[in-house]
Protein backbone atom coordinates (compact mmCIF):
# COMPACT_ATOMS: atom_id res chain seq x y z
CA UNK A 1 0.00 0.00 0.00
CA UNK A 2 2.07 2.79 -1.17
CA UNK A 3 -0.80 4.96 -0.96
CA UNK A 4 -3.87 5.34 1.30
CA UNK A 5 -7.02 5.08 -1.21
CA UNK A 6 -10.04 6.62 0.66
CA UNK A 7 -13.20 6.92 -1.55
CA UNK A 8 -14.84 10.51 -1.09
CA UNK A 9 -17.82 9.08 0.94
CA UNK A 10 -15.27 7.89 3.44
CA UNK A 11 -14.39 11.30 4.39
CA UNK A 12 -16.29 12.83 7.32
CA UNK A 13 -16.96 17.10 7.28
CA UNK A 14 -13.98 17.53 9.77
CA UNK A 15 -12.16 15.82 6.73
CA UNK A 16 -11.10 12.85 8.53
CA UNK A 17 -11.72 8.83 7.71
CA UNK A 18 -11.76 5.86 9.83
CA UNK A 19 -9.85 2.52 8.29
CA UNK A 20 -11.21 -0.69 9.41
CA UNK A 21 -10.78 -4.01 7.66
CA UNK A 22 -7.61 -4.95 5.28
CA UNK A 23 -6.32 -0.97 5.09
CA UNK A 24 -6.12 -0.99 9.05
CA UNK A 25 -5.05 -4.11 8.97
CA UNK A 26 -1.80 -3.58 6.32
CA UNK A 27 -1.48 0.03 8.01
CA UNK A 28 -0.98 -1.53 11.17
CA UNK A 29 0.87 -4.97 10.15
CA UNK A 30 3.23 -3.94 7.50
CA UNK A 31 3.68 0.11 7.55
CA UNK A 32 3.93 -0.23 11.55
CA UNK A 33 1.96 3.16 11.47
CA UNK A 34 1.72 4.73 14.82
CA UNK A 35 0.04 7.78 15.81
CA UNK A 36 2.01 10.74 14.35
CA UNK A 37 2.85 9.02 11.26
CA UNK A 38 2.01 10.62 7.81
CA UNK A 39 1.63 8.50 4.91
CA UNK A 40 0.76 8.95 1.63
CA UNK A 41 -3.07 9.23 0.95
CA UNK A 42 -5.24 9.94 -1.97
CA UNK A 43 -9.32 9.68 -2.91
CA UNK A 44 -10.41 7.11 -5.79
CA UNK A 45 -10.48 10.36 -8.77
CA UNK A 46 -9.76 12.80 -6.50
CA UNK A 47 -7.03 15.06 -4.91
CA UNK A 48 -3.48 13.29 -3.12
CA UNK A 49 -1.35 14.17 -0.48
CA UNK A 50 -0.96 12.82 3.36
CA UNK A 51 -2.84 11.30 5.75
CA UNK A 52 -2.02 11.99 9.64
CA UNK A 53 -2.59 8.90 11.74
CA UNK A 54 -4.34 10.67 14.74
CA UNK A 55 -5.70 7.61 16.46
CA UNK A 56 -5.18 3.65 16.61
CA UNK A 57 -7.24 0.99 18.20
CA UNK A 58 -7.52 -2.67 18.29
CA UNK A 59 -9.76 -2.63 14.95
CA UNK A 60 -9.66 0.58 13.93
CA UNK A 61 -7.63 4.15 12.93
CA UNK A 62 -8.71 7.23 12.43
CA UNK A 63 -6.57 9.35 10.16
CA UNK A 64 -6.88 12.91 9.08
CA UNK A 65 -6.29 13.66 5.23
CA UNK A 66 -4.19 16.54 4.18
CA UNK A 67 -4.81 17.10 0.30
CA UNK A 68 -2.92 19.44 -1.04
CA UNK A 69 -2.12 17.46 -4.52
CA UNK A 70 -4.01 17.41 -7.59
CA UNK A 71 -5.68 14.01 -8.77
CA UNK A 72 -3.80 11.37 -10.29
CA UNK A 73 -4.00 12.15 -14.04
CA UNK A 74 -6.05 9.35 -16.15
CA UNK A 75 -3.64 6.94 -17.88
CA UNK A 76 -3.73 7.38 -21.19
CA UNK A 77 -3.18 3.40 -22.44
CA UNK A 78 -6.66 1.55 -22.40
CA UNK A 79 -6.69 -1.90 -21.81
CA UNK A 80 -8.70 -4.60 -23.90
CA UNK A 81 -8.43 -8.22 -22.22
CA UNK A 82 -9.80 -11.40 -23.08
CA UNK A 83 -11.45 -12.76 -19.70
CA UNK A 84 -8.82 -15.13 -18.67
CA UNK A 85 -9.28 -17.67 -15.56
CA UNK A 86 -11.11 -16.03 -12.70
CA UNK A 87 -7.87 -16.03 -10.16
CA UNK A 88 -6.19 -14.86 -13.12
CA UNK A 89 -8.33 -11.81 -13.67
CA UNK A 90 -8.15 -10.55 -10.54
CA UNK A 91 -4.09 -10.39 -10.84
CA UNK A 92 -4.45 -9.06 -14.32
CA UNK A 93 -7.11 -5.97 -13.27
CA UNK A 94 -4.77 -5.29 -10.10
CA UNK A 95 -1.34 -5.51 -12.58
CA UNK A 96 -3.03 -3.19 -15.10
CA UNK A 97 -4.38 -0.88 -12.71
CA UNK A 98 -0.83 -0.61 -10.43
CA UNK A 99 0.69 -0.02 -13.64
CA UNK A 100 -1.76 2.96 -14.99
CA UNK A 101 -4.65 2.55 -17.64
CA UNK A 102 -7.15 4.45 -18.02
CA UNK A 103 -10.16 2.23 -18.86
CA UNK A 104 -10.35 -1.60 -18.90
CA UNK A 105 -12.43 -3.72 -21.59
CA UNK A 106 -13.07 -7.35 -20.50
CA UNK A 107 -14.07 -9.04 -23.86
CA UNK A 108 -15.08 -12.46 -25.00
CA UNK A 109 -13.28 -14.65 -27.25
CA UNK A 110 -13.28 -17.99 -29.16
CA UNK A 111 -10.40 -19.43 -26.66
CA UNK A 112 -12.33 -17.72 -23.60
CA UNK A 113 -14.03 -20.46 -21.59
CA UNK A 114 -17.36 -19.87 -21.26
CA UNK A 115 -17.62 -20.41 -17.71
CA UNK A 116 -15.70 -17.88 -16.57
CA UNK A 117 -18.64 -15.79 -17.33
CA UNK A 118 -20.19 -17.12 -14.33
CA UNK A 119 -17.47 -16.18 -12.09
CA UNK A 120 -18.07 -14.07 -9.01
CA UNK A 121 -14.58 -12.47 -9.93
CA UNK A 122 -16.72 -10.10 -12.58
CA UNK A 123 -18.50 -9.28 -10.28
CA UNK A 124 -18.16 -5.00 -10.09
CA UNK A 125 -17.16 -5.20 -6.54
CA UNK A 126 -14.65 -7.67 -6.94
CA UNK A 127 -12.94 -6.49 -10.08
CA UNK A 128 -13.30 -2.31 -7.85
CA UNK A 129 -12.08 -4.14 -4.94
CA UNK A 130 -8.38 -5.79 -7.18
CA UNK A 131 -8.50 -2.37 -9.27
CA UNK A 132 -8.19 -0.36 -5.70
CA UNK A 133 -5.61 -2.98 -4.57
CA UNK A 134 -3.39 -2.20 -8.38
CA UNK A 135 -4.19 1.49 -7.31
CA UNK A 136 -3.04 1.48 -4.01
CA UNK A 137 0.47 -0.05 -5.27
CA UNK A 138 1.01 2.14 -7.88
CA UNK A 139 0.16 4.95 -6.23
CA UNK A 140 -2.88 6.26 -8.40
CA UNK A 141 -5.97 7.70 -7.60
CA UNK A 142 -7.29 7.07 -10.78
CA UNK A 143 -9.09 3.89 -10.41
CA UNK A 144 -10.18 2.72 -13.93
CA UNK A 145 -13.66 1.64 -15.07
CA UNK A 146 -14.22 -1.77 -16.38
CA UNK A 147 -17.01 -2.97 -19.03
CA UNK A 148 -17.76 -6.48 -19.57
CA UNK A 149 -18.84 -7.55 -22.81
CA UNK A 150 -20.25 -11.15 -23.78
CA UNK A 151 -19.84 -10.89 -27.85
CA UNK A 152 -16.03 -9.56 -29.46
CA UNK A 153 -17.13 -8.95 -32.98
CA UNK A 154 -20.00 -6.67 -32.32
CA UNK A 155 -17.36 -4.98 -29.68
CA UNK A 156 -14.90 -4.38 -32.05
CA UNK A 157 -17.58 -3.20 -35.16
CA UNK A 158 -19.48 -1.07 -33.39
CA UNK A 159 -17.45 0.65 -30.58
CA UNK A 160 -13.82 0.26 -31.58
CA UNK A 161 -13.67 2.63 -34.54
CA UNK A 162 -15.28 5.42 -32.37
CA UNK A 163 -12.98 5.02 -30.00
CA UNK A 164 -9.94 4.83 -32.42
CA UNK A 165 -11.27 8.11 -34.37
CA UNK A 166 -10.73 10.16 -31.18
CA UNK A 167 -7.10 8.98 -31.91
CA UNK A 168 -5.36 6.59 -29.97
CA UNK A 169 -3.40 4.09 -31.75
CA UNK A 170 -5.14 0.36 -31.39
CA UNK A 171 -2.46 -2.35 -30.99
CA UNK A 172 -3.15 -5.99 -30.77
CA UNK A 173 -0.63 -8.28 -29.06
CA UNK A 174 -0.34 -11.51 -31.10
CA UNK A 175 2.91 -13.69 -30.76
CA UNK A 176 4.92 -13.85 -34.17
CA UNK A 177 4.25 -10.01 -35.19
CA UNK A 178 6.13 -7.37 -35.62
CA UNK A 179 8.12 -5.90 -32.14
CA UNK A 180 5.94 -3.75 -29.93
CA UNK A 181 8.18 -0.76 -31.41
CA UNK A 182 7.80 -0.57 -35.00
CA UNK A 183 4.43 0.65 -34.20
CA UNK A 184 5.00 2.79 -31.42
CA UNK A 185 8.24 4.61 -31.34
CA UNK A 186 10.24 5.37 -28.68
CA UNK A 187 9.22 8.41 -26.99
CA UNK A 188 5.86 8.83 -28.59
CA UNK A 189 3.05 10.02 -26.00
CA UNK A 190 0.09 9.07 -28.13
CA UNK A 191 -2.25 7.47 -26.34
CA UNK A 192 -2.91 4.24 -27.05
CA UNK A 193 -5.32 1.46 -26.74
CA UNK A 194 -4.02 -2.24 -26.25
CA UNK A 195 -5.75 -5.59 -26.97
CA UNK A 196 -4.11 -9.04 -24.67
CA UNK A 197 -5.60 -12.21 -25.88
CA UNK A 198 -6.74 -15.24 -23.88
CA UNK A 199 -4.37 -17.89 -22.37
CA UNK A 200 -3.50 -19.91 -25.73
CA UNK A 201 -3.65 -16.15 -27.64
CA UNK A 202 -6.52 -15.13 -30.28
CA UNK A 203 -7.38 -17.19 -33.08
CA UNK A 204 -6.42 -15.24 -36.40
CA UNK A 205 -9.77 -14.40 -37.41
CA UNK A 206 -10.11 -12.10 -34.27
CA UNK A 207 -6.87 -10.65 -35.13
CA UNK A 208 -8.22 -9.51 -38.24
CA UNK A 209 -11.54 -8.21 -37.06
CA UNK A 210 -9.18 -5.94 -34.77
CA UNK A 211 -7.13 -5.08 -38.07
CA UNK A 212 -9.95 -4.44 -39.79
CA UNK A 213 -11.17 -2.60 -37.20
CA UNK A 214 -7.60 -0.03 -37.72
CA UNK A 215 -5.62 -2.09 -34.94
CA UNK A 216 -1.59 -3.18 -35.66
CA UNK A 217 -0.86 -6.41 -34.53
CA UNK A 218 2.21 -6.42 -32.69
CA UNK A 219 4.35 -9.23 -30.06
CA UNK A 220 6.39 -8.30 -27.11
CA UNK A 221 9.33 -10.57 -28.76
CA UNK A 222 8.95 -12.83 -25.79
CA UNK A 223 7.41 -16.24 -26.11
CA UNK A 224 3.98 -16.77 -24.73
CA UNK A 225 2.95 -15.87 -21.45
CA UNK A 226 0.17 -16.20 -18.87
CA UNK A 227 -2.48 -13.24 -18.97
CA UNK A 228 -1.05 -11.31 -16.05
CA UNK A 229 2.41 -11.65 -17.30
CA UNK A 230 1.27 -9.99 -20.80
CA UNK A 231 -0.19 -7.90 -18.86
CA UNK A 232 2.50 -6.69 -16.93
CA UNK A 233 5.01 -7.28 -19.50
CA UNK A 234 3.30 -5.30 -22.15
CA UNK A 235 2.64 -2.37 -20.01
CA UNK A 236 6.07 -1.96 -18.81
CA UNK A 237 7.04 -2.01 -22.44
CA UNK A 238 4.96 0.66 -23.80
CA UNK A 239 6.04 2.74 -20.67
CA UNK A 240 9.59 2.44 -21.27
CA UNK A 241 9.11 3.02 -25.24
CA UNK A 242 7.62 6.65 -24.08
CA UNK A 243 10.62 7.16 -21.55
CA UNK A 244 12.91 6.89 -23.95
CA UNK A 245 13.69 9.41 -27.22
CA UNK B 1 2.25 -25.19 -24.39
CA UNK B 2 4.71 -23.69 -27.19
CA UNK B 3 7.32 -26.48 -26.80
CA UNK B 4 6.84 -29.92 -26.20
CA UNK B 5 9.42 -30.52 -23.52
CA UNK B 6 10.94 -33.68 -22.64
CA UNK B 7 13.77 -35.06 -20.26
CA UNK B 8 16.27 -37.24 -22.21
CA UNK B 9 15.67 -39.75 -20.27
CA UNK B 10 11.93 -39.90 -21.37
CA UNK B 11 13.41 -40.66 -25.03
CA UNK B 12 14.06 -44.52 -25.71
CA UNK B 13 16.23 -46.29 -28.01
CA UNK B 14 14.18 -45.65 -30.99
CA UNK B 15 13.50 -42.00 -30.70
CA UNK B 16 10.34 -42.04 -29.50
CA UNK B 17 8.64 -41.00 -26.28
CA UNK B 18 5.34 -41.64 -24.47
CA UNK B 19 3.28 -38.48 -23.00
CA UNK B 20 0.74 -39.31 -19.85
CA UNK B 21 -0.34 -36.62 -17.40
CA UNK B 22 -0.63 -33.18 -17.64
CA UNK B 23 1.53 -32.75 -20.97
CA UNK B 24 -0.73 -35.61 -22.86
CA UNK B 25 -4.13 -33.76 -21.56
CA UNK B 26 -3.19 -30.18 -22.97
CA UNK B 27 -1.96 -32.43 -26.25
CA UNK B 28 -5.28 -33.36 -26.72
CA UNK B 29 -7.37 -31.55 -24.66
CA UNK B 30 -5.94 -27.63 -26.17
CA UNK B 31 -3.80 -28.25 -28.95
CA UNK B 32 -6.58 -30.91 -29.92
CA UNK B 33 -3.41 -33.36 -31.74
CA UNK B 34 -4.53 -36.40 -33.41
CA UNK B 35 -1.99 -38.77 -35.03
CA UNK B 36 0.12 -37.36 -37.93
CA UNK B 37 0.12 -34.00 -36.47
CA UNK B 38 3.93 -32.66 -36.16
CA UNK B 39 4.44 -30.36 -33.04
CA UNK B 40 7.59 -28.22 -32.01
CA UNK B 41 9.39 -30.26 -29.19
CA UNK B 42 12.52 -30.56 -27.76
CA UNK B 43 14.46 -31.57 -24.99
CA UNK B 44 15.68 -30.44 -21.87
CA UNK B 45 18.87 -28.71 -22.28
CA UNK B 46 18.90 -30.34 -25.86
CA UNK B 47 18.13 -30.53 -29.07
CA UNK B 48 14.92 -29.04 -30.90
CA UNK B 49 12.50 -29.67 -33.66
CA UNK B 50 9.17 -31.41 -34.29
CA UNK B 51 7.58 -34.38 -32.75
CA UNK B 52 4.74 -36.33 -34.58
CA UNK B 53 1.81 -37.87 -32.99
CA UNK B 54 2.20 -41.65 -34.02
CA UNK B 55 -0.59 -43.12 -31.23
CA UNK B 56 -3.25 -41.53 -29.03
CA UNK B 57 -4.85 -43.54 -26.52
CA UNK B 58 -7.07 -42.46 -23.75
CA UNK B 59 -4.34 -42.16 -21.14
CA UNK B 60 -1.30 -41.59 -23.47
CA UNK B 61 0.08 -40.33 -26.46
CA UNK B 62 3.41 -41.67 -28.44
CA UNK B 63 5.45 -39.30 -30.24
CA UNK B 64 8.71 -39.34 -32.35
CA UNK B 65 10.70 -36.93 -31.84
CA UNK B 66 12.68 -35.53 -35.06
CA UNK B 67 15.40 -33.12 -33.63
CA UNK B 68 17.23 -31.39 -36.16
CA UNK B 69 17.82 -27.86 -34.34
CA UNK B 70 19.84 -26.64 -31.58
CA UNK B 71 19.73 -26.35 -28.20
CA UNK B 72 18.04 -23.33 -26.81
CA UNK B 73 21.00 -20.73 -25.81
CA UNK B 74 21.77 -20.07 -22.18
CA UNK B 75 19.86 -16.56 -21.82
CA UNK B 76 22.36 -14.07 -20.81
CA UNK B 77 19.97 -12.56 -17.64
CA UNK B 78 20.36 -14.16 -14.68
CA UNK B 79 17.71 -13.42 -11.83
CA UNK B 80 18.24 -13.11 -8.05
CA UNK B 81 14.55 -13.16 -6.56
CA UNK B 82 13.41 -12.86 -2.86
CA UNK B 83 11.18 -15.36 -1.94
CA UNK B 84 7.80 -14.53 -2.30
CA UNK B 85 4.30 -16.06 -1.02
CA UNK B 86 4.28 -19.74 -1.93
CA UNK B 87 1.80 -19.28 -4.74
CA UNK B 88 3.44 -16.60 -6.34
CA UNK B 89 6.52 -18.12 -6.23
CA UNK B 90 5.77 -20.90 -8.79
CA UNK B 91 4.07 -18.14 -11.10
CA UNK B 92 7.55 -15.95 -10.29
CA UNK B 93 9.57 -18.81 -11.68
CA UNK B 94 7.45 -19.49 -14.58
CA UNK B 95 7.61 -16.31 -15.60
CA UNK B 96 10.72 -16.22 -15.89
CA UNK B 97 11.65 -19.03 -17.31
CA UNK B 98 8.79 -17.92 -20.28
CA UNK B 99 11.03 -14.82 -20.72
CA UNK B 100 14.14 -16.68 -20.44
CA UNK B 101 16.58 -16.58 -17.59
CA UNK B 102 19.90 -18.34 -17.94
CA UNK B 103 20.06 -18.95 -13.71
CA UNK B 104 17.62 -18.01 -10.72
CA UNK B 105 18.80 -17.54 -7.34
CA UNK B 106 15.86 -17.50 -4.11
CA UNK B 107 17.42 -15.40 -1.30
CA UNK B 108 16.12 -14.49 1.77
CA UNK B 109 15.53 -10.91 2.64
CA UNK B 110 14.67 -8.48 5.78
CA UNK B 111 10.67 -8.15 4.34
CA UNK B 112 10.62 -12.06 3.46
CA UNK B 113 8.14 -13.91 5.90
CA UNK B 114 10.50 -16.48 7.05
CA UNK B 115 7.83 -19.01 6.77
CA UNK B 116 7.90 -19.41 3.16
CA UNK B 117 11.06 -21.09 3.45
CA UNK B 118 9.06 -23.99 4.84
CA UNK B 119 6.64 -24.35 2.30
CA UNK B 120 6.89 -27.25 -0.30
CA UNK B 121 7.08 -24.93 -3.11
CA UNK B 122 10.85 -24.22 -2.64
CA UNK B 123 10.97 -28.19 -3.76
CA UNK B 124 13.52 -28.40 -6.11
CA UNK B 125 10.54 -31.07 -8.10
CA UNK B 126 8.07 -28.09 -7.47
CA UNK B 127 10.29 -25.62 -8.50
CA UNK B 128 11.97 -27.30 -11.60
CA UNK B 129 8.02 -28.45 -12.54
CA UNK B 130 7.16 -24.59 -12.94
CA UNK B 131 10.29 -23.61 -14.69
CA UNK B 132 9.42 -26.29 -17.23
CA UNK B 133 6.07 -25.25 -17.42
CA UNK B 134 7.52 -21.48 -18.18
CA UNK B 135 9.90 -22.80 -20.91
CA UNK B 136 7.11 -24.91 -22.57
CA UNK B 137 5.14 -21.50 -22.95
CA UNK B 138 8.16 -19.15 -23.85
CA UNK B 139 9.30 -22.40 -26.05
CA UNK B 140 12.61 -22.45 -24.79
CA UNK B 141 15.11 -25.84 -24.28
CA UNK B 142 17.20 -24.06 -21.32
CA UNK B 143 15.07 -25.11 -17.78
CA UNK B 144 17.38 -22.64 -16.10
CA UNK B 145 18.97 -23.68 -12.37
CA UNK B 146 17.61 -22.71 -9.00
CA UNK B 147 19.78 -22.06 -5.63
CA UNK B 148 18.53 -21.29 -2.95
CA UNK B 149 20.22 -18.93 -0.13
CA UNK B 150 18.77 -18.41 3.02
CA UNK B 151 21.29 -16.06 3.84
CA UNK B 152 21.51 -13.04 1.90
CA UNK B 153 24.75 -10.82 3.41
CA UNK B 154 27.20 -13.98 2.64
CA UNK B 155 25.23 -14.63 -1.10
CA UNK B 156 25.93 -10.65 -2.04
CA UNK B 157 29.38 -10.62 -0.37
CA UNK B 158 31.24 -13.81 -1.08
CA UNK B 159 29.06 -15.12 -4.24
CA UNK B 160 28.14 -12.32 -6.10
CA UNK B 161 32.01 -10.33 -6.80
CA UNK B 162 33.23 -13.26 -8.72
CA UNK B 163 30.15 -13.74 -10.84
CA UNK B 164 30.50 -9.86 -11.56
CA UNK B 165 34.14 -10.11 -12.44
CA UNK B 166 32.89 -12.58 -15.57
CA UNK B 167 31.48 -9.50 -17.00
CA UNK B 168 28.08 -9.37 -16.30
CA UNK B 169 26.20 -5.97 -14.99
CA UNK B 170 24.39 -6.06 -11.66
CA UNK B 171 21.03 -4.45 -11.71
CA UNK B 172 19.25 -4.06 -8.49
CA UNK B 173 15.26 -2.88 -8.79
CA UNK B 174 14.41 -0.38 -6.49
CA UNK B 175 11.28 1.96 -6.56
CA UNK B 176 12.66 5.12 -6.91
CA UNK B 177 16.06 4.82 -8.49
CA UNK B 178 17.39 5.86 -11.80
CA UNK B 179 15.09 4.47 -14.85
CA UNK B 180 16.75 1.13 -16.11
CA UNK B 181 17.76 2.89 -19.45
CA UNK B 182 20.52 4.95 -17.57
CA UNK B 183 22.44 1.52 -16.47
CA UNK B 184 21.77 -0.49 -19.15
CA UNK B 185 22.30 1.37 -23.36
CA UNK B 186 19.05 0.60 -25.61
CA UNK B 187 21.01 -2.29 -28.17
CA UNK B 188 23.07 -3.76 -25.36
CA UNK B 189 23.42 -7.14 -25.42
CA UNK B 190 25.75 -7.51 -22.24
CA UNK B 191 25.00 -10.32 -20.01
CA UNK B 192 23.02 -9.18 -16.83
CA UNK B 193 22.61 -10.27 -13.03
CA UNK B 194 19.07 -8.52 -12.14
CA UNK B 195 17.72 -8.44 -8.31
CA UNK B 196 13.64 -8.66 -7.76
CA UNK B 197 13.07 -7.62 -3.85
CA UNK B 198 10.34 -8.54 -1.43
CA UNK B 199 6.51 -7.78 -1.68
CA UNK B 200 7.60 -4.57 0.25
CA UNK B 201 11.00 -4.05 -1.11
CA UNK B 202 14.41 -4.14 -0.29
CA UNK B 203 15.43 -2.50 2.61
CA UNK B 204 17.56 0.49 1.63
CA UNK B 205 20.67 -1.45 3.90
CA UNK B 206 20.09 -4.40 1.54
CA UNK B 207 20.52 -1.85 -1.64
CA UNK B 208 23.02 -0.78 -0.15
CA UNK B 209 24.48 -4.15 0.35
CA UNK B 210 24.07 -4.56 -3.02
CA UNK B 211 25.58 -1.73 -4.69
CA UNK B 212 28.81 -2.26 -2.45
CA UNK B 213 29.06 -5.13 -3.81
CA UNK B 214 29.13 -3.51 -7.56
CA UNK B 215 25.58 -3.72 -8.57
CA UNK B 216 23.38 -0.39 -9.80
CA UNK B 217 20.20 0.51 -8.17
CA UNK B 218 17.26 1.06 -11.15
CA UNK B 219 13.88 1.03 -11.20
CA UNK B 220 11.34 0.06 -13.87
CA UNK B 221 9.42 3.38 -13.84
CA UNK B 222 5.91 2.38 -12.40
CA UNK B 223 4.64 1.62 -8.97
CA UNK B 224 5.59 -1.22 -6.89
CA UNK B 225 4.43 -4.31 -8.40
CA UNK B 226 3.84 -7.61 -6.83
CA UNK B 227 6.49 -9.77 -7.64
CA UNK B 228 5.56 -12.08 -10.84
CA UNK B 229 4.47 -8.33 -12.30
CA UNK B 230 7.88 -7.29 -11.48
CA UNK B 231 9.52 -10.17 -12.80
CA UNK B 232 7.60 -10.01 -16.32
CA UNK B 233 7.80 -5.89 -16.15
CA UNK B 234 11.75 -6.08 -15.80
CA UNK B 235 12.49 -8.94 -17.83
CA UNK B 236 10.23 -7.21 -20.46
CA UNK B 237 11.71 -4.00 -20.36
CA UNK B 238 14.99 -5.69 -20.89
CA UNK B 239 13.96 -7.68 -23.57
CA UNK B 240 13.09 -4.60 -25.67
CA UNK B 241 16.33 -2.37 -24.40
CA UNK B 242 18.06 -5.12 -26.32
CA UNK B 243 15.99 -4.95 -29.45
CA UNK B 244 16.03 -1.23 -29.61
CA UNK B 245 19.28 0.49 -31.02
Amino acid sequence: MNLILVEPEEIDAAGEVVLAGRRFRHLIEVLRASPGDRLRAGVVRGPRGRAEVIEATADHARLRLELDQPPSPRPNVELILAVPRPKALARAVETAAALGVGHIDLVNAWRVDKAYFQSGRLDPAELRASLRLGCEQGGSTWVPDVEVHRLLVPFIEEQLPGRLAEGPIGLVAHPGAPPLETAMRPGSGAPLIVAVGPEGGWIQREVDSFVAGGFTAISLGAGVLRTEAAVAALLAQIELLRRLR
